[in-house]
């Protein structure tokens, strides 16, 4: 870790875990930084060409994991990365399937091993960066939902990626099967020397919640020097997190992994109001020993994160002076540099 | 068209026709002789993956394609040339699909163009030459088969590439649908420009005849100061050619293009008895204006060709000085170099 004059670490080493378009978009911002980038992608989808693969070759569900290919390669526009995303149409077996899910799966199949396929498929598209699976082996995740019977205080396990992020109802928590999967050496590796580690945003409980769940993960979150940044999704989502405060998804995260923490909340300074949901959003974050900063990171108009602005916040997060311990009330001390926190502004925006 | 002081050419353009494993065969024995290679490839198919995605997505059959990339790639263990070959197994809707066809399906309908897409699967594999396919179009081969009723008069007509190759009966004729479908210009134009032109081994009435019939390419074939060669198969292959002597093989060849000549037909001298039917066999040759040469080109034990020896008999006819008039008539005025016709031989061996 070279860190310049200014206390920037020059082409930083950066994880970022997630999965699907949530992971797409750190991705494409994080090529802007640097060119370290380890996708640790979670491998528990089982609906679409994903699913499909899944219960037909017995294989990763490949999905997120091209996405995050495609996020990382050379040419968003070349060919291989089009047709790595292209799917097929019609109304016949192949119907649905994406091409570059089905190269994953003859990679896989050829070479017995999925980190190599990745590799292989990354050097076609010459990617900056790598491409990690969370697991070596598909997982299914498991939920508690309540609100789906008459007395909310009742809960019903929901179990399969599709199944909890399309049920009605309020997932409570969520488990992994195996409930202790290996996690991908690679990835361990990566986090434990990484510069700074990102998580989220993305699909709160079948996208981001999973990375804490794999014991050797969490294990490595815990114990790497990188600097580590939650970035908090734009709105709520519909079947898994409607309804959620961005402080509910600070407090199920500790929820699922109670001595988990993080260094800095990267939130969207349109998605929370200013007053007192960003007080208690402060708070929340203290559980996590974080530090809350406000940016605009949205794309006008949308629900995601643009590229360019979360680039430039990232970058400025990245830059802020090492908290010497972590939380908020620490903050003072390092206000040579401006922190946008934000706090105690009075503009109203509500979360989506 | 450089040649060296032996009248040898020095790395020439070499344009193979054909399909199937006969083709496979002969790019496999070419890319020894030179990296100027054009395989120029029938796309009649309709069965397995080819028929299935060329029914599903209305491309061309990809599958012959994909073994003549597979021929000319730089590693043929790298890999990308194993994953193109992979077929997904079990028992699910990918059961049989090839790898390599579903990423040419991609290719081709992120590219609008086969060839473009040939192109970009043989920049990954690093082939040496280029792929094309005979017609830009998806064609269906018709024939007119007897022996299929109790009279042996009576032919009937069969029409696409399994059917014919799998109904019991003598194939009569072939004809292309449409009858006259248009050439991959760029197929047209290698033969053009050609040094040597290679058709066959193969699938006698539905890899190799097609070439003939379709218009541009009979008229290319024509007109083309190539050297041509024509390698017969090493054995009848039961369905299309039973119990067809070799001279048979060239009869049924003019009888599908009267006008149609080469300079040379490569045999297996292991495959044409000596004696009589090697004579029946110089004399369908004349018809061709061709000159026959024998050559032990087979792989031991096997009806394939062996890709070193198939080689050396190639180059060995390559470096045959021009006929000034084709023919075996003339063939004396070249006894400087030594002609292997093999004409007159006694050891008696059976075309199986």
């Amino acid at each position: 870790m070279s860190e310049t004059n200014s206390g920037r670490t020059a082409n930083p080493a950066i994880v970022a875990l997630g999965g699907g378009h949530g992971l797409y978009s750190t991705l494409t911002a994080i090529r802007r930084l640097t060119r370290k980038i380890t996708a640790v992608v979670t491998v528990a989808d089982d609906g679409g060409s994903s699913g499909r693969l899944r219960s037909e070759l017995g294989m990763l569900p490949p999905g997120d994991l091209r996405m995050a290919l495609a996020a990382l390669a050379e040419e968003a526009d070349g060919i291989w990365a089009r047709t790595l995303q292209h799917r097929f149409g019609g109304t016949g077996a192949l119907a649905g399937h994406s091409v570059g899910n089905l190269i994953l799966a003859g990679l896989t199949e050829e070479l017995g091993d999925p980190v190599a396929a990745l590799d292989e498929a990354g050097k076609v598209l010459r990617i900056t960066g790598r491409v990690l699976p969370m697991s070596p082996i598909a997982l299914t995740i498991e939920a508690d939902v309540s609100g789906l019977e008459g007395d909310p205080r009742v809960s019903r396990c929901i179990r399969g990626q599709v199944a909890v992020a399309t049920t009605p109802g309020k997932v409570r928590r969520v488990r992994l099967i195996p409930s202790d999967p290996p996690a991908c050496p690679e990835a361990t590796s990566a986090i434990e020397h990484a510069d700074v580690v990102v998580l989220g945003p993305g699909s709160w409980f079948t996208s981001v919640i999973p990375h804490v769940l794999v014991p050797e993960l969490h294990e490595a979150l815990l114990h790497t020097r990188a600097r580590k940044v939650l970035v908090l999704n734009l709105a709520a989502e519909p079947g898994e997190t409607a309804g959620f405060s961005a402080e509910r998804h600070l407090h199920v995260l500790s929820q699922h992994a109670p001595d988990f923490t993080v260094d800095h909340v990267l939130v969207d300074s349109g998605s929370v109001p200013e007053g007192r949901e960003r007080e208690h959003l402060a708070r929340a974050a203290e559980q996590l020993r974080a530090r809350v900063t406000f940016a605009d990171v949205a794309e006008a108009g949308t629900d995601r994160h643009h590229p360019g602005k979360l680039a430039a916040a990232l970058d400025q997060v990245i830059r802020q002076p090492r908290p010497e311990l972590a939380g908020l009330r620490v903050e003072g001390r390092h206000m040579g540099q401006r922190v946008r926190s934000g706090l105690g502004g009075k503009e109203r925006v509500s979360w989506r």
